[in-house]
């Protein structure tokens, strides 16, 4: 069977996740649906993250495999012509030997994180955003940012739900950027825990409007539970930026 | 009366263009409702720039006229409390004297035209870029864009319709840079022509896609005829970035 690896951005806005579920709109199921609609196929796909409900992605990795051997261009085409108008595009299509797993291949996922930091609310970037009024210090998040790297226990930081056997994770970068009116903000690690990044986030920008210290931080981080960490930020500034192979 | 000078950004995709026309969605009655909504008067607004169907804004400046002396952030905040969920958002607000005329004080105004240059189409930027998939040359564009900077007879990059009484303008500035998959093509100048960004853009992707050379641009310009304009780039790209006063 040809396999395939494709990277696909999509606005994670109408879904209820990448996964797939039952009678629900997921970003699984529209790719499904569209290379069914493309070859008749009906398949399962595989994908580096499953995003959470609202989460974007830019570089999001799948692979999925086809009884017909299509040039890798033709899949990437006839599934952008099926997924239209849903917001959800191929970029790139290549053929990948068997080895290949979109999944368990990864080497790491990077994360991008914006924050639209003004009193106005946004009109163009609505939905791609997390709208803070109160004005943040971009240079303190970036400092107390750099204490989250390493290997840690990131319990603090981990969703009740979360089914990882283990809350420890390796960091590897943090940043924390001003551009203009919006702060990036960058993770990249082999793996997250469910809503790492939303909650380092959300902590983060409490260090931001001068509401916690770095110090602060680094307790609640320190502190391994989950009563520790600040407010969740909302899924909608949220966006898996690429996937390392 | 006192006056108010507000900065608005507005995702144009859903209006057909800034004027008020009876039964049809435009951001001046978008505008025009929330400021009933928040105090019950019935006004007209006045706008820097009357932006075109789908056109967007980033900067587009307003004033209005209200019976009460209101603090410009109450102004603010209600009319985007009103406004919402339509994607219009006041960005800031001050009070100012009569002599103030949104259009007629502008000094200036500068446009950024978005053009996503790669293969896959847009996801998460839908509906605010122009998709190229043929690869641009960006510096080749930014050389050419340079041979309409000064005053010229811009007809060639004028819509038919349009109702200027001269097409002569001085274009100000003219720059094309690329930004990873995104060129990002900007104009400034005292005022523009109808359509005359679009046209501009249009015919400097030609350049691009190297089926215009640089002096086919000049001599499009040159024939000051309509029938010389390369084909006209879409609304969607389009952005109202600024005005100056």
């Amino acid at each position: 069977m040809p396999r395939y690896r494709l990277t696909v951005e999509y606005n994670g806005g109408p879904y209820k996740g990448f996964q797939a579920q039952v009678d629900l709109p997921t970003v699984q199921g529209e790719i499904e649906r569209a290379v069914q609609g493309f070859c008749g196929e009906t398949i399962r796909i595989h994908a580096a993250g499953r995003t959470d409900t609202g989460v974007h992605a830019a570089g999001q990795v799948i692979h999925l495999d086809l009884t017909r051997d299509w040039p890798a261009r033709v899949v990437m085409n006839a599934i952008n012509a099926h997924l239209f108008p849903a917001p959800v595009a191929v970029l790139s299509a290549q053929a990948v030997d068997e080895g290949f797993h979109a999944r368990f291949s990864a080497q790491g996922r990077r994360y991008l994180y914006r924050i639209l930091n003004r009193v106005g609310p946004p009109a163009l970037e609505r939905g791609l955003v997390w709208h803070v009024k109160t004005p943040l210090d971009a240079e303190a998040m970036d400092r107390a940012a750099q204490l989250l790297i390493g290997l840690h226990d990131f319990s603090t930081f981990r969703d009740a739900a979360c089914q990882a056997r283990s809350p420890l994770k390796t960091l590897d970068e943090a940043n924390v950027e001003r551009q203009g009116e919006e702060l990036r903000v960058s993770f990249a690690a082999r793996s997250f825990l469910h809503r790492q990044v939303r909650s380092m986030v959300g902590s983060l920008a409490e260090v931001g409007r001068g509401a916690w210290t770095a110090a602060d931080l680094a307790a609640a981080l320190a502190a391994a539970d989950r009563k520790a960490c600040g407010p969740v930020a909302p899924a909608r500034g949220l966006c898996l930026a690429s996937v390392i192979y």
